[in-house]
């Protein structure tokens, strides 16, 4: 089969082997395929991706000197299904599933693997028993985001949001797009959200975002501030008579960017007992100051992907139109198109989600 | 009076005037007052300590070319009382009290001041409402180590412990055996505790350790797993089959070094899911890998001292006898020895806590 192929740090087109499906394994044609930023670190910072798998823990890491098809977050059609298969869904389904395979030994990842392609290949092998059909009516291109409107819905599961809390997204990438999306799926608002681009910070007005901030024109957090103050003064805490009012409700922020420098940055600009919620994959080191933590409480909370059950209500979310991904949709390409498009979604302002039709 | 003084990043005896008891306020005599680790951070990275003030949002940071006297964790004697008091505890009355002052615009340091002087001096002022009489019977020394006592109730109330919860404590200096003392007092067992130093893991086992662990001889976590197995199999969650068991209990891990590159070590070990609560106070920039944090969904929570209720509890528990002080005391030293103290503070092996009696 084709497949966009990371080899020697590079991505190039290349035929290689289809997958095989092994028990209760069924192989896939790929429909849609989204490009993920983590692909783009991994690509841009592959040795580290590694050295980081390895020191948490997890020798199932890929070998960067045998090829990798990464691509996690997928829509496609059930072509085959391999031995020890109950078939209960037929063959021609448009399925999602969590990008890894269970098996007797343990789950291995789908596209950070040697051996397991990802969605940048015209086939994958994927487990039965993570199959989701896709729900009639819904296109292809939306389904194939499930996986990262997930992350998105996982990340503020994970906040254990109170009802008086107040958040800040850093970063409108589709990390922050997702966060801001089920933010509003749960319901908590004003929604403040913070982003260089225009571009991005238009996309997360239309994934409900109330207030949205160019940090080249103003501190996000002096935005966050004026939106946080409880408009029902009898929820407000009574404020010391040294402490300039309004009340303020507490903060939640969402680091969505990634990158290092930020997580420093926020911890010095957070209020008191703000608790911080890492979704952005920073895979390099980063350097902070603790003594800012611990002067103000703060807490940090890390995520990373989702639980089964957020998974399958993200696609259900999708199909009921609860969260509007059609914005997100800023481009298609090819086998052929994916490195170009690697590079392309380095500007914010052209691209968010570029889809990968192989 | 006579005091020990930081002056040009040195500590020397010098004569300052008298404090002058304000409005709400007395003086008192300084009976005793512990040398606390944050005075050691902040007379060898004083330029950090200020700089770490400021950004966190601090106006109110010492001036390092002014004199300061540091000294937080003291026990002392009523002398007067200024102008406004109700005069509720008599001179001669013996109190302790949170190291502050609460003024009508807002409260301010003793001990991290240029206008507050702290312990390592003959007298200091005090707020009324703050102050806590020793209960009788209690002695002096014993009562001037509420304050560091008081941090490690705090670091166990926010690390919100569940019963199942298995705690590890990194460092066995004053705020790892402060630690200690109160997850002892929580009921939360067995307590394992590491330190490189032979004096501190026997004192850890004074204060209540059940395990303690040289890591020169062997990995900490490798003693908290055998340590954390859970011993009601009912209460273990069930291990998918290619994870050896047994089942291990929750982690909790409470930092108590505050030296920069623990923390990354301790990310990088840490099972996932872990809370590591973060009481050790560095004061240097501290590089850490997120995907570290990332691929492992873990929590920091840092903390910093206490909150009244804790504070007049810990007192509380010392004069009840619930938390052993008698060991953590190893030296006294008049404020000519404050110098020397410091440096000798340098070393793990001869001491713990060393109270200065003014």
């Amino acid at each position: 089969m084709r497949a966009a192929v990371m080899r020697n740090r590079a991505l190039m087109v290349a035929d290689i082997s289809d997958p095989q499906p092994g028990s209760g394994e069924v192989l896939v044609k790929t429909l849609a395929c989204g490009i993920c930023g983590s692909d783009l670190h991994a690509l841009k910072h592959a040795d580290q991706f590694v050295e980081n798998s390895r020191r948490s823990g997890n020798p199932l890491v890929m070998d960067l000197s045998r090829d990798v098809v990464m691509g996690h977050e997928f829509c496609a059609e059930i072509v085959d299904h391999g031995p020890q298969t109950t078939r209960a869904l037929p063959a021609g389904t448009r399925v999602c599933s969590r990008p890894m395979l269970m098996r007797p030994t343990g789950p291995q990842s789908i596209g950070y693997s040697n051996d397991n392609p990802g969605g940048y290949a015209q086939y994958m092998r994927l487990s039965e028993g993570l199959l989701l059909p896709v729900p009639n009516g819904l296109a292809t291109d939306h389904a194939a985001l499930t996986e990262p409107m997930a992350v998105g819905v996982h990340a503020v599961a994970k906040a254990r949001l109170q009802p008086d809390d107040a958040p800040l997204v850093i970063g409108c990438g589709p990390v922050g797009l997702a966060v801001i999306a089920a933010l509003r799926l749960h319901g908590i608002r004003p929604i403040v959200a913070a982003d260089f681009s225009i571009r991005r910070r238009e996309l997360a007005v239309q994934l409900g975002a109330d207030v949205v901030v160019d940090p080249a024109q103003g501190a996000p957090w002096k935005s966050w501030r004026d939106a946080a103050v409880y408009r029902d003064a009898s929820r407000a805490p009574a404020l010391p008579p040294w402490i300039a009012g309004p009340a303020v409700r507490p903060a939640v922020v969402f680091e969505c960017v990634g990158v290092p420098g930020v997580l420093d940055e926020l911890m010095a600009a957070s209020p008191r007992g703000t608790r911080i919620v890492v979704v952005g994959v920073c895979m390099e080191p980063d350097t902070i100051h603790p003594m800012l933590g611990i002067s103000k409480e703060l807490n940090l909370q890390f995520v990373l992907g989702y639980t089964p059950d957020e998974f399958a209500a993200t696609l259900g979310h999708i199909a009921a139109g609860e969260i509007p991904v059609t914005p997100l949709i800023t481009g298609h390409v090819g086998l052929d198109g994916v490195a170009q498009a690697f590079a392309d979604l380095g500007s914010p302002e052209r691209h968010a989600k570029i889809l990968v039709h192989p």
